[in-house]
């Protein structure tokens, strides 16, 4: 029982020197990609470097206790920065202590919010978001991010969170273009776009194993932050303009709950759920992927608890929401992790850096950061899948494009929202329009089947319908227009069937159709029968009245109850008229 | 195609004198009826006594044109006058000339509302209104318009959207009731309830005929006040603290849009759009009620068009938000109205008494008037389907709960809403967990059922899971934990096979999970097989490269596809172990 909500417990008992072996190489490599990644993507969230290092540390160590996939690897992530820039922006001003405050305070309300929709076991909110809202989003949001950055690529200011005000500004303050920092940008993208393309297959064909090639092929933006720091530092370009880093504190994130005004904590609600939502899905996207690959299993109403206390270590440590990311985790699968202790030597790592590396990148050019956020959401945009959705299902493509529009003209959460109304809304659609069928008697059998697709009898005084699924609120209303339908349309029709063999569960408010439907049907003088009814739902309809006040009967099968209505019509081959 | 959307062109051209006749009759007895309760609804609605009038005009005009049921009445109801009173008192004080102004603006979006559903075929968005969450709110609402209408009864006065604030404003001025005004009010209760109980009975055992003895007694609420202002007029109790109706300007209502700030309509925007959809629901449940008992039927998507330019019209005419009642039209149908033209004489009966009659309202006492409210919502409270839903469904008496204590503790929006939210939970939770059944073979024959249920034959290396309805977003991730479940518990199965025999539609979602299924099935080295996949879905398939990247095969037949992949476990006993 403990385990469950403590998987440390499980695979800590058979913990070995060999997997502390693997599991403190595969800490390493990830180490060293993370470093610039959290600079950079603290960047996005607009805050200051060590706050990105500060969110790559305790919610690692909480991961490993509470998280159930042996390879996930927790951290900033480029849409959830995005997504933090947007809430927390709108409360406070960019980089100021206020701001600073507010993220931390927005990973601690996600991870609050994470923790008890795990603790209700409520992880099916996620599935809210359809796949093409998903794809819509992140492409939506790489383009955005992307936007972002150029001013630091062309060392000019910008401000706006949605698309075109973005662009707008941008257009207005090209010509204050810094051509030194627009050089290092320019230079870190083509740099990493050839290194990302290239790179590894020169280090194979110089003779380098496969493993070690792909590995330093992956420390690209490594390199580049090494790269432009040494130019920078050597020819002093901070004098000519060139944007840097500057002084990053050294040492661990202060532990603290964050200090707000309630009504701040308020304010930050809707988007903690937003982040929340959205940081799930793509955890166990992520991580699932990891676990089919070694025929592992997670746990998602554990993944919940896990990301949601990853996300309180973050709050009460000085950084911002955190999410299992894509890249970091397939870096720590392929680096061979085998555990979750993995990430906890990771978050030892980060430490270190923090403690003892940050005046190494006193000179770093936000430029390049900026480059290698770029060069990293570009990968964010697929716009194959735009077409494919195009191509397969046009209402799945409607809700994409809301999405997409949502996030170009109002921001992220808007965008989200606009394509999860649009969910609801094709759910209840689907769901108010239940598959049934007029059925009749296949010739010579007892089976009965659509009339529109086979060749079957029909009786003049007898109509039934068969419902593929269960009678719910969203379609009962649907089931009594359909009902009556028959009944009115048919004026010699004395009996309706319903044909209930696909039908595991009648809630209440289908029951009261049901019943309202009998009602009607007497009015206009015809019998309401069911057949076929399973025994659970038989049980539950004994437990009210709707059995006494049915006009009709209850069959065992279709083929009794049509036969009993009307003899004349429903016989087999070898049956008389009589039973 | 015109007759479609005004209805008035099909029954318009047989219109008879036979139907005349019919029609002038029930327009005469459902006038009568209204006078009483049009000045009793707009008292809930804190509106001037002549607004409801003015509201049981124009909108059954604009009915008669546009609506489908031949005895549907529309005007004021009680709980959408209560939740106009809440909406608008927000933004005006109750009874000023603004307020008058927004109750009619919000007639006017509202009705804006229903008619852009109806045009783009919307009306599905009722269902999102579950019976159990209908019941509750109409019991809540019951409940808290006879709370909110002692005041009168009592002669003090009180506040509060909510029944805790209204019971205590209620109790604090107890001390000033007005013994008059109680008298009054008291009487009128018991009075009502007598004629209710008694008066039918009395007439027919006095000689009257069944028709004519049901006429009078409906007639209670006229006679109440008839009595009441004869009594106060003559001892003239408005001078002893008695309040009075006092002056109701007489004349026909002013034709004009309301004018109001863009700020006031986006305020009211929510609220029209809850009314829209809980006037809709009560207007079909009522007309598709009477239309069964004639076996006549109505449109659905004409219903939202015919209701919402019956708000229009009340918008534009100084009125407020209008229904389709259950009790006038009740009335309607009984006195023998043919066609909606009965409904267009109402308001001509109507329109004569706002020109004649309003000077002998003077003296009607407000107690009276908040007397027949009481009476007339204790029916709308009903205990027994709270009881019965306790007992059918725990999870829809939950629904019910939330809305009763939504209604109670913040108000009539608050508990919609959250009855709502809770049916979309409910939706999605029972959306996202579909039925399916790990399938063997029925020893003998071609069938597969569930091996829970049956003595089937299984496989160690083959498994089959057949899904009980559509793949789409809400079950996608949901299908791709159980289909990736089934490989990573069993060690030594090597072939999945998905059973399509109830999937009618794979949305977007739902193939990009199937890819992922697959995907992860083949790093596990697992193939993935369909099977009985129906004619349309597989052709959209076609179109996708899922087929392509597809690890196992496509099976025409359940049996076809587990003999193939296991032929020494899943054979006919005729069948030998070649093809």
């Amino acid at each position: 029982m403990l385990s469950r909500y403590f998987p440390i417990l499980r695979w800590g008992q058979t913990y070995s020197p060999s997997l502390f072996a693997d599991d403190t190489l595969a800490a390493v490599i990830v180490t060293i990609m993370l470093i610039p990644q959290s600079l950079a993507y603290a960047m996005i969230a607009g805050l200051p470097p060590q706050v990105g290092l500060y969110a790559s540390m305790t919610p690692l160590i909480a991961y490993a206790i509470f998280g159930t996939s042996n390879t996930l690897a927790v951290g900033p992530v480029a849409v959830v920065s995005l997504m933090t820039a947007s809430a927390v922006g709108r409360i406070a001003e960019a980089g100021g202590p206020d701001y600073i405050i507010a993220a931390a305070a927005l990973a601690l309300i996600t991870g609050i919010t994470l923790l008890a929709l795990g603790l209700m076991r409520l992880g099916f909110l996620a599935n809210f978001l359809s796949h093409p809202i998903i794809a819509g989003f992140i492409t939506a949001s790489g383009v955005l991010i992307a936007a972002s950055q150029l001013k630091h690529v062309l060392g000019v200011p910008t401000h706006g969170e949605n698309l075109i005000a973005i662009l707008q500004s941008l257009t207005s303050h090209a010509v204050q273009t810094n051509p030194i920092t627009l050089a290092i940008g320019a230079g870190t993208i083509l740099f990493l776009f050839l290194t990302r393309r290239y790179l590894q297959k020169l280090l194979r064909n110089v003779g380098l194993g496969e493993k070690l090639a792909s590995a330093i092929a992956k420390a690209g933006p490594l390199l580049a932050v090494i790269g432009a720091t040494a130019i920078t530092a050597a020819f002093h370009l901070e004098a000519k303009g060139v944007a840097i880093v500057g002084d990053i504190p050294s040492g661990l994130p202060p532990i603290a709950i964050p200090q707000l005004d309630t009504s701040v904590w308020r304010d930050l609600a809707g988007a903690a759920f937003l982040i929340a939502i959205i940081s799930y899905v793509e955890t166990v996207s992520v991580a699932q992927t990891l676990a089919a690959k070694r025929r592992e299993r997670i746990d998602l109403d554990q993944e919940l608890i896990a990301l949601g206390t990853s996300n309180i270590a973050a709050g009460v440590s000085g950084g911002f929401p955190v999410t299992g990311g894509f890249a970091r985790s397939v870096v720590n699968f392929d680096a061979g992790a085998k555990t979750p202790a993995a990430g906890a030597f990771t978050a030892l790592g980060i430490a270190i850096a923090a403690l003892f590396l940050t005046p190494l990148l006193y000179y770093l050019p936000q430029a390049t950061l900026a480059a290698t956020i770029i060069v990293a959401v570009l990968s964010l945009i697929n716009l194959r899948v735009i077409k494919e959705t195009w191509v397969y299902s046009k209402s799945d493509f409607t809700a994409m494009a809301i999405t997409i529009a949502g996030v170009f003209l109002f921001g992220v959460e808007t965008g989200v929202v606009a394509g999860v109304s649009m969910s609801i809304l094709l759910l209840l659609y689907r769901a108010s329009r239940p598959h049934s069928a007029i059925v009749g008697q296949v010739r010579g059998t007892e089976h009965f089947r659509n009339i529109n697709r086979h060749e079957v009898i029909t009786s003049p005084s007898v109509v039934s319908l068969r419902i593929d699924g269960n009678l719910f609120f969203a379609n009962a209303r649907a089931l009594e227009d359909k009902l009556l339908g028959l009944a009115t349309d048919a004026p010699t029709i004395k009996h309706v069937v319903l044909m209930c063999s696909a039908i595991n569960e009648i809630d209440a408010s289908a029951l009261e159709s049901l019943e309202t439907i009998n009602e009607r049907l007497k009015d206009a003088g015809v019998a309401f029968h069911l057949s076929e009814v399973k025994g659970p739902v038989m049980d539950r309809l004994k437990r009210t009245d709707f059995l006494d006040h049915l006009t009709g009967r209850i069959f065992l099968s279709q083929y009794e109850a049509m036969h009993s209505l009307d003899r004349e019509t429903f016989t087999l081959p070898n049956s008389s008229s009589s039973p």
